[in-house]
């Protein structure tokens, strides 16, 4: 049975006390802090930086902190976010012209490297870089776009991504985003995945007037995984 | 004598804690939030985006919002910080292809437009769009690289702006932005400018068990001001 | 035996009365008008925007018009051609970061989607978007250049795609465009193609004095098509 | 007193009949075809390109063809419309790396060329190719964009440009497009224009039933221009 | 067996004294001049133009010169080779929106059409072209980087494009790129290339004194060759 | 009187022995090596890099090297030619979007800083960098396109950016670049140019069997400078 990792994205949290939010996701028993970098030009939206993940750091944040490079091109901000405290930096094929390098580029600073895929994108990206990844991510909706849901058909391309990991003997996580809620975690892990992004779907019962706030949601999505059968 | 307002970058604040940052630089007495956004490809660095904004805006801040985009193309992120609750919205000349209609983008959308200046861009742009300005910012700095000094040719240039402005007859803010500290605002005050972002010279006092920090340095900044003589 | 349909290319009508060519062409037994849309960057020719989609439903044209956007980025494209009355709108998939997200666009706005594949562009861009296609459109000839002949082997590349829709179970349209010919629309049919756009082959038999000056050619067309076995 | 050249912009013209609609509002007096093209990159729209121009001159049309590119970048266009029968080809300075070389070929192509200014790009931009132009084009209203008036700070503009065309002693037209309506051609002919863009101002009087339909609405813009005193 | 080519990467030789360099490398045994273009875009470093192929030329060079372009796009530099004397041209498939097109380009110049894949690129970039190429080059370091050893997963590509070459039955060249060393040439022979470039590998033997200084190691390479078993 | 420089561009000498030619240039007279880089993006050309530049000085040549970029972006060249040793760096105030960053970055590097303009681009971006300037290069012919001759208008140009140099009391070269030949050199020195890049007018007088085969053209540019009156 796969270790199963819950990754709150903090593009749902209030980024006005984004310190504390992380603070009690973690303490919730979230297991990693995943940080969606958006551009405005890989993707319709502009979010947060290196200096917003090197503030989590000085304010103490020890989790692994899982920063999600929706940029184009991607050297530049891979630099900045092995400055800036980074634990994984997953990047998009289509948004590097040096994907191997810049896989490289992660790992010699010491970071765990991984690459994200499109809903629509193919999974042959894979063929030649196995043994630089630290982690797959397949995205489940179009990322940078709101209001979506999950898209059915990531259930086949997590399969096809599994038996891909397992037929290479790697060490790689297999982390999914989008649309993830309580009632399809299970499904979802059934199909493969064993890292899952969530952000309204935690944050939303945030309240600031009780403490353990998010202990619920994170228990919900425990109970689910729990009852994984592989 | 003009009405000066000290606007506190907020790039140099504490994004964990960012609400209370703000809360307490305005309750020292600054008079406006200043919110530099980077897009990672007009300049090389990325920061915070509409998001950050709108959480400032849900967590009680009234103080008006100045948003400088350092972002090319620049339409898109307007319409995102009209939305996001900002009061100003300025950019570059050279960031957009139709800048007399991005200026009336802004002010469609019930925001304050503005033009920056990079320092060697000339101030012809100027020419046929005073009529629809609220703000000129001078950049005293290069944006989106660390470690400079208030580049000493900028006081020629905010005395030109500051003529071109008075010979207009509109009513505009004459903004500088880079390396303003409490021993040179005097003297860029008397060249024309009128709002004045300051960075780590306002942060850097940051203390969080003194809940008055900001109290001094934004008095002394003050203190200045009240000196100059026009 | 599959409903062919022939799709006559307007880049090679009389432009100067291109709402009488239709109305010729349509009446002459074609069913469907073929649009291409260049942009001068994803391929080195401006053609016809929206617009000329408009004038085309002004002008009363009811049968289906399938637009084949040779542009990058699409999505602004797609958004205007839904208001301008196509029927169909298909793009390549080079030219979108975010293809599921396009081709949802597409549907969202009520038209049909499809993927066009250059010659050289690999089939795989299909894995993961059947079920969101409507049409598959191979390219016979490179887009954008003037004066090519039909390339042999796209023959091979209809039958994957045929076989890939067959296997999906997906009700989708397997067009080719690019050198179809009287003699050779069988072999093309044949190799699984079910819709097919001719440009030349069709207007240059134009004649303002003759009223049915498409008939024959047309004709010609399906008699060949009546010809093919499965 | 300067000969006055009114230039319907084909932009609002049934492009479903376009070489009628050419024949007819040339037959109601209009002097000169004006010509949008836009590639939905310098503008966010895409027009009509070198085809539809070709198709213009194929069907009879001997009056001057005056193409104002939005476009970049600008050289392969100009290259396309020197071949489509272009007779005038302006294009915008940002669009151009290499503005005396696109002027030059534009004149080696034999059309005569020119330049043409947003509402916000300084005049500067002529202070070294005076002796290259035959035309100046200046936008009063943002190109690309639907539903705009006259921006009125283009008198001040027409009269520079006016004082620098006089001051040349070269022979270079002076155009203006964007809201000329037959309420406000005296006095923007009185600022300096000597050519007159209107689109939607003269298409609107279309009837397909009266074969005079735009004789009024262009005896309108003369009687107008008749009363300028310079 | 097949018929083993060396191609010495001029890259490495001295600039100073260029002519002289591939004079004495293929006196000394090697058979293909390796030509490396970067433009600072597709790659980070800019190197040799055309005019520089055309000076060997000039020279007296009648070796094959095998021009590698690291350039995006594409189809201007391959014309500016084809009038500068290249051999062949090979680019990589990310780098035209129309390989296809640009394949025929090449060869339509009369010389001969390669496909480069970085380490990172799958091979179903040829599923189309086959028919089309006179080469396969795999980089097996990232091109436009320095410092780099050979990636050992290049080996097993190299025997998947060795059985695609075979299975198409086309006369392709199968070309290694990057690290390729005295020491392991050998084993890289028995994976299927028979085309080899080699940089400072070849170069690092300069002595201005010594005309035969580039015997040895030529030498020394094809001795490796001479053991290969296939 | 001003001390005249001659700067060959070496863009016209022979690329098989370049150390030769720079050698037997410079013996001949010649003050500055004029090195012309081209990226295929700014301009469509691509010609040599900082590797060719570093050859140079490893060669021996210790003239200076006046590198112009003919590139966009910039700042990663300026890096790469102050590696390469550089004496001189210039780019086009067009293509940074940072200038005076660029500027101190090629002086901050230890070299002389300067901006290239092309015929049409006004001297305005001039306005609030003179204290950065070294050089000022006025282009007399398009870059990057080829058989052109000297633009007349330049002479003016010169005049006006004498002005502008005397009026700051900065020590600022004026380079001219363009169609410069015997029979015009002198009318430019008196419009103010003190250095003057020349191409084939000065290597057209290779001759590979006469050692001092440039003596005599350098002499004739000599003589003329000689008789210029300011």
């Amino acid at each position: 049975m796969p270790d199963f990792k819950l990754a709150p994205s903090i593009l749902s949290a209030d980024f006005a006390r984004l310190g504390q939010e992380v603070y009690d996701v973690l303490a919730s028993g979230a297991d990693i802090v995943h940080f969606d970098v958006m551009d405005n030009h890989y993707v319709p939206n502009l979010t947060i930086g290196p200096m917003v993940c090197r503030a989590l750091r000085d304010h103490g944040v020890s989790a692994p902190i899982d920063v999600h490079l929706m940029v184009k091109p991607v050297d530049r901000m891979i630099e900045a976010f092995i400055e800036a405290g980074a634990t994984y930096v997953t990047f998009h094929p289509e948004a590097s012209e040096h994907i191997d390098r810049s896989l490289q580029l992660v790992r010699d600073g010491g970071c765990r490297a991984g690459l994200v895929f499109n809903p629509a994108t193919p999974l042959n990206h894979l063929d030649h870089v196995m043994d630089k990844l630290d982690m797959i991510l397949l995205m489940s909706v179009n990322p940078g776009f709101g209001g979506q849901s999950f898209i059915p058909g990531t259930l086949d391309k997590l399969r096809e991504a599994r038996r891909r990991i397992d037929a290479s003997g790697c060490d790689i996580h297999l982390e999914i985003d989008g649309g993830v809620k309580v009632d399809n975690i299970r499904e979802i892990a059934q199909a493969g995945a064993d890292t899952f992004v969530a952000g309204s779907a935690i944050f939303n019962a945030r309240s600031e007037s009780d403490p353990h706030h998010y202990d619920a949601v994170i228990q919900a999505f425990r109970d689910e995984l729990a009852r994984v059968q592989r």
